[in-house]
């Protein structure tokens, strides 16, 4: 492997003195570019750009080519590859988010879902890792990423995207042992995966708990954050002579980041309405912090979007342990300069904090 | 007007004794009734029932006579009066939600916006809180309502509802002048609507701020809680003899308790997403808190909603001022008898706790 000329972000990861704040965007390779929607066109469709390693690699390095501010790539890949890898279906119809041609209802549904083999369940997600390692060539860290457990299940069980997770809350409330199975299930099947995205390249781990936040306090210890510890102790540590830290984020769980602190994780994602200061002062030298602009300012005039930096880079103060990002993905209606504005601002505005 | 004969709702939000922990329900009068959706089908549609005060008592009447375990009746209203009320068009699709004919997206359209005149304007709330409170006849006491300004001033920017509130988003980050001018001319038909209801009869008022939990730290407390503390300050404070407590609900604000305790509001409605024993906690003896059982617990088995009721009791802990609610509106699907489990075992578990 090419030698990493950047190592800002896994640095701020492990609270190592970084020379500036060191940012990236959730979803930077997105609909919000062109050059994405180009590609995309080309495609055909979202689940073949997922599946198609060398167009993947393509779309992932898209973000980096336009803004050289960004300092780590992310996968381009879809959280759901596992269920679909289960046998689920994954399919997309327009403007209607993620389906499945079958849902999981029952005992023997899950009892039935078999645990995926990635090297050849999906083998298509480790080959864009590798693709995407080879032509990042040392430029910047690449990060892997799945969907957390109770986020899956989700999906799963309602059969796609759902409001309130109705029948999944149902089965979570009545049949415990059931949902448990199916998180176990999951567990065992991500961690498999995310190691495996960790052989072929990946410097450093996301886990999305999208909906996390939609669970009750108690809930959330048992089915979301309990199952993301077990699949964080069962990772590999350390490849290629490098720690391989990970990212924890439950959008919506700015109420519970002590305890998120102490899963194991080296940095928490954190959502826009949590104050960062405010966090980094809860959760003490545990973890290192990553976010949290609304990702609604970008909407806003480039002086705006500068403002809001400033205050977000003085409210977690000087020191490393900050990776700027937004809140939560970055949406498709976004003027592309203006999620430029908010890279230069970073850039601009983070030195006098290292 | 009737003496009350159960003060036990009204005494639990002053924090006074009670002999057992007073429970209702939001969105109580609603759609998982059989007999809201034949008064609903004889209505025409949701406007018409909300308009005609004789049916908007008769349905706000359901609840209590299904139920006779309720300690509290609320207005059946809508949230978007007020801005219907403005000129805008308010109407429903179909499994839509709510709609506007016109929206307002320009310094000139807010300009243009009147001031709500509620004797004038909304003649139908106040004729609905007078009928309502003739019938109830002293059986509990009644509850009048608004949206937040901030609530409210999303529907009108965006014609509807929104995932993401993106333009009220960019105007309050581009445009914040703008934007506290409509959230200004909110506040003050706001506190002109509730004062007009209390004077009608209501007993307490809630604040809904559906979407405070949408916004940044920062902007929840510039554009949600302080004008939400504004309309607070403006409100009749005493009425037939008795103090008007104000509950103050921001979903998803979990992490803003300590300052919601300070706008002075009697009591807090929390989500489920916090644990009410640490929220008591947190805001000690300022104020009493309403809630917070997961809505989705009413798709489960009665033995497991009464389970849930248990623990939320039991992290309460002994003692008023808590008012046993869901966390969140009741939803359409919900059986009928489920809810009835919901109160009794409120009714039956929570003695022990006065």
């Amino acid at each position: 492997m090419a030698e990493l000329k950047n190592d800002r972000f896994l640095r701020a990861l492990l609270k190592q003195p970084v020379d500036r704040t060191p940012v990236w965007m959730m979803r930077q390779a997105g609909r919000y570019l062109p050059e994405y929607r180009a590609a995309r066109a080309r495609a055909g469709d979202f689940m073949s750009l997922c599946t198609n390693p060398e167009m993947a690699c393509e779309v992932t390095l898209q973000p980096l080519d336009r803004y050289p501010q960004l300092d780590a790539a992310i996968l381009f890949s879809d959280i759901l590859t596992i269920p679909d890898a289960m046998g689920l279906g994954l399919y997309f119809e327009t403007g209607e988010g993620p389906k499945f041609k079958k849902s999981v209802r029952t005992a023997a549904d899950i009892e039935a879902l078999p645990i995926v083999d990635t090297k050849k369940d999906l083998t298509y997600v480790v080959d864009a890792v590798a693709t995407i390692r080879r032509e990042l060539n040392g430029r910047v860290p690449l990060i892997g990423f799945t969907g957390s457990p109770w986020t899956l299940a989700t999906y799963m069980v309602e059969g796609g995207s759902s409001k309130d997770y109705r029948r999944t809350k149902a089965m979570m409330y009545n049949q415990p042992e059931v949902f448990h199975l199916l998180i176990d299930k999951l567990v065992i099947s991500i961690t498999e995966y995310l190691n495996e995205q960790i052989l072929a390249g990946a410097q450093a781990v996301q886990i999305f708990d999208s909906w996390g936040g939609a669970l009750s306090h108690n809930a959330y210890f048992e089915f979301s954050l309990n199952p993301m510890r077990r699949i964080i102790d069962g990772l590999i540590k350390e490849n290629e002579g490098r720690q391989v830290p990970v990212i924890l984020f439950t959008k919506g769980g700015g109420q519970w980041l002590e305890a998120m602190a102490d899963s194991g994780a080296a940095a928490l994602g954190i959502d826009w309405t949590t104050d960062i200061g405010a966090a980094r002062q809860r959760v003490g030298d545990k973890v290192a912090l990553q976010g949290n602009m609304d990702p609604a300012l970008l909407y806003a005039k480039p002086e705006r979007i500068k403002e809001e930096v400033a205050t977000i880079l003085e409210s977690y103060g000087a020191g490393s342990g900050h990776i700027f990002n937004l809140g939560h993905g970055v949406t498709p209606e976004v003027d592309p300069d203006h999620a430029g504005a908010f890279f230069d601002a970073v850039c601009e505005l983070s030195e006098k904090y290292h």
